[in-house]
């Protein structure tokens, strides 16, 4: 079981949807059950450098089957896995905004949001995530 | 003058199209002006290895105003440019699948295709372009 | 719009003679719209490991349209973006001395400073914005 | 012994006169006796894709001490440095536009150019060597 390129653009539109609602363009990317992209967009006017930002997002959110803000958490000085964010080539995004896809309780994929603060993407991917 | 998200939704939409009619999956990517990602699909079953070569076949299409397939004419041994598949930290693709965008004879952005053979890398970006 | 290549001059000049009046040398780089180095120069006597920072510095600034430093203030441990420095292959600088060029409210590029201190960095990359 | 600043502005003022005069947009770079960068310039319409591999072609000369359409030629497959523009991270530069600098038969630099064919871009760093 894995999302679909038919998952991705739903998960993505009901994003968008909500990126619009609070008037911030986002960068936006899925991947899939693999970790690898399925899908990306940029709206018009979002950062350049979230681009990378979002895929790493996605994919840490699948590779460790865990939302980024959660693992962000256990990632600050001091804490389990401080560090976490300079292994797998710097792949490893550790702030708000990457969150699993699940069906029936396994991860299939998941969703990652930037181009905002921290809780703009968050509500961003959560939208996401509602749309899947 | 760059790509819109809209603009590149038209150019995915026009290739994807054209990936059917072949029966070949494939991953579809285009650039802006700047040379940075607007918008990727991977179709389903299209190659996991080819999320990152459609990116840099568009990238490169942009980053030197030429058809990958062109510039891959350039860069066999003994050719002109042989080697700069190496520079730009091995983010310059040099076989068939990446064109231009242009609007009024500017290059604009790029597409670039991956997931097939040459041939079918080309068709699929040049039905992308028309779609522009 | 983006800056040109004489405008990224103007830029550069104005830092330089900022640089000279405080008696340290330094890098300044200049990106376009796309995040793309347009020029750069090191000053006799800086230091070589400032080269890729004021790059990265210029390239940050413009990928998410922020000062430096500000983006600085929202990455240390237990804030929102602790962690992106080490996104987008590590160009991401989080210390003061990188700030958008703007014109008519939009950026059109950033220039980026390194060579001293965080405080000689930022007046020096004033002097730049103030020069363009 | 190495190039300074001045040394390096007027080497790219050289480089920019022929390029101007051949009708073909540049990006210039001068590294110093380190191969460290001490300026670059992209001239307004110059390739994106050739800031890094001005850079390249410049630090490549420095770092073996020789033109590197020469070292291309010692580069491709079965002569006997074929391989080397894997190297060094991939900042080796094997294809014409790179030229030394020297002084008293000493190498104190190198000049990079990049945005045009291999003749052109050999012409242009000739240029640039001839204004040092």
């Amino acid at each position: 079981m894995s999302v679909t390129l038919e998952d991705a653009r739903r998960v993505i539109a009901a994003a968008e949807r909500r990126a619009d609602e609070i008037g911030q363009p986002m960068n936006i990317a899925v991947v899939d059950a693999g970790g690898n992209l399925v899908a990306h967009v940029r709206q018009d006017g979002a950062w350049i450098g979230s681009v990378d930002i979002s895929i790493s997002k996605a994919w840490t959110s699948r590779a460790f089957d865990i939302a980024t803000k959660d693992l962000g958490e256990n990632s600050q000085p001091t804490q389990q896995f401080f560090g976490i964010h300079a292994t797998n080539n710097g792949k490893v995004a550790i702030f708000a905004g990457g969150i699993p896809l699940t069906q029936d309780g396994t991860v299939v994929g998941a969703v990652g949001v930037s181009g905002g603060s921290g809780d703009q993407d968050q509500t961003v991917a959560e939208a996401g995530v509602a749309g899947f």
